[in-house]
């Protein structure tokens, strides 16, 4: 069975590793990166020279899905695309850019709550017009929001929105006591999520995608809402787009906002597009900046030469 | 000189007193009133009845600005244009509505913030025209804001902006210590007011209608922004509306969103639909609910009917 701890690398192979990084990574980030390993980065556009590799980039080179690869750190914090291209190497280290992504996301989720609340898109497009008509306004405070996933992204979410006193119900997979920023913490798939799922105003996904989240939003779930407004950033193939689509002509969803989708980018003919009540947006809410990459990178390094497993570590047996 | 202190009116005189109230008020609040005050309502479309009066509305009748107003309940929180039309009645008691304003002001101010960060509406043009390009999503974390009134809206304001991690400056009129929600707060017009202004990346104004606040934001305020966006969920008035739009073409301001405008409602000719990178809404920030001219109105009475001033008393010498 392959090795899925996340271990840090032996410090003999790290040593003699080269530092390989992804063509688009910006000159100042590959600078800081050859700083914080004191080695020089070498671009792999076609072959991959020997010896035992750091890579440093968004998708790993098929030539390196082999024994050589010690440690990959990804600069997205999303790795299910990596890992489901390819068996991951036995025993390299999967390491990932998180940043300040969960106080991202949080800003995102916050900003399209208000701004459905303050009818914004109302609003511009009124003033567009010339029009000067009252239009609702509304508080968030007081309304429930279902967030599924309670990790780090999760978390951030309910603690912004507890600040504009919402009440937070976390949905997590594995049991436990309260967790911070929630005012509820629930099990996903017994009654009680069903309870909140039909109290909630709001339903906030920051699921990652594994085997056990796909199509994870289906039937069931949505008709359970009763007129939530439901939000996706984690995995857009978390989501039945068939079951929200009918969800949103029954009104069990009020509106959908999706940073993500099944396939991105959507043509200019996908179904999306006529989804009634809906806004995607261009897998904006959690952007990783330069900066992100550095901060995390470095941070891994010093774990690993101190020979701790990172936080940043993924489990790739997992997934996450 | 005219009593503007807001002492609560004799115990045998409000006993007396006949409860009119505005054509407008809903039937539920009337019915409240009622019930409160243990009198019947009236309604005065024309001739107002003899002896002494407890008025709750929008306007004073102008029947009504003699010696028989013993009190007079606004059902909204600004009462600039109530004092403006006429010499205030002599020892009449001015109350009004604030309700949940500071929380809904906040989450209007904010909501437009990160419509900004989030590119809200201009997601939404994409949307509609069906096409998935990457946008900017942007961070509030670590902008300054500079709030003006330091009132019970605008420390509402700051501290919700906090929760974003804004780092926030309030500005008064009075000196004093610091204040909560705020983490700095200048003096009006002075050399940290115009520093804090070049620093800012948002200037929310939440002034009040006063003789010292009309055109309080003009060309010498305006340029001492350095691409500012400005949120006016004050009074329309406060600001001149030829040097916002000469900042707006300068850059000086780089956005503009007004809640409130000199004239309302503004007329489909009217030069605020010209303004450069400015969305005008209709005046929905701080509506007040039925039900917070109820709770208002109800812990009104109760201090008078302990003979102390209301804490919702407004003074009508300064206005606020």
């Amino acid at each position: 069975m392959a090795d899925t701890s996340g271990a840090p690398p032996e410090a003999g192979l790290l040593d003699r590793a080269r530092l390989l990084t992804a063509p688009g990574l910006d000159a100042s980030v590959v600078r800081a990166l050859e700083r914080t390993t004191g080695r020089p980065a070498e671009h792999t556009p076609g072959s991959v020279p020997e010896g035992p590799v750091l890579y440093v980039g968004d998708t790993l080179p098929d030539a390196l899905r082999d024994g050589r690869l010690v440690w990959f750190h990804s600069v997205y914090a999303g790795t299910d695309a990596l890992l489901a291209a390819g068996p991951w190497p036995d025993g390299a280290l999967l390491t990932r850019t998180v940043g300040r992504m969960g106080e991202r996301i949080a800003q995102y989720v916050l900003g399209w709550m208000l701004a459905e609340c303050q009818s914004v898109p109302e609003h511009t497009a009124q003033h567009a017009r010339g029009v000067w008509h009252r239009l609702p306004s509304t508080l968030v405070a007081g309304d429930t929001a279902v967030v599924h996933g309670t990790g780090h992204i999760g978390s951030a979410v309910a603690a912004l929105l507890r600040a504009c006193s919402v009440r937070t119900v976390g949905v997590r997979r594995t049991p436990g006591g309260p967790l911070p920023g929630f005012d509820r913490v629930v099990a996903v798939g017994g009654a009680e999520e069903a309870e909140e799922l039909a109290a909630a105003r709001w339903v906030v996904s920051t699921l990652p995608l594994t085997g056990a989240t796909e199509g994870f939003f289906g039937g069931r779930r949505f008709a359970a809402m009763r007129g939530a407004s439901f939000v996706n950033v984690g995995r857009g193939a978390s989501v039945d787009l068939d079951a929200l689509e009918a969800a949103l002509r029954d009104g069990t969803v009020r509106r959908a906002v999706l940073d993500v989708l099944p396939d991105e980018p959507p043509g200019p003919d996908d179904r999306v597009w006529r989804l009634p009540r809906t806004v995607v947006t261009s897998h904006s809410a959690g952007l990783t900046a330069d900066e992100d990459v550095v901060t995390d990178f470095e941070a891994c390094w010093d774990a690993v030469a101190q020979g701790r497993t990172p936080a940043l570590a993924v489990d790739t047996g997992r997934g996450y």
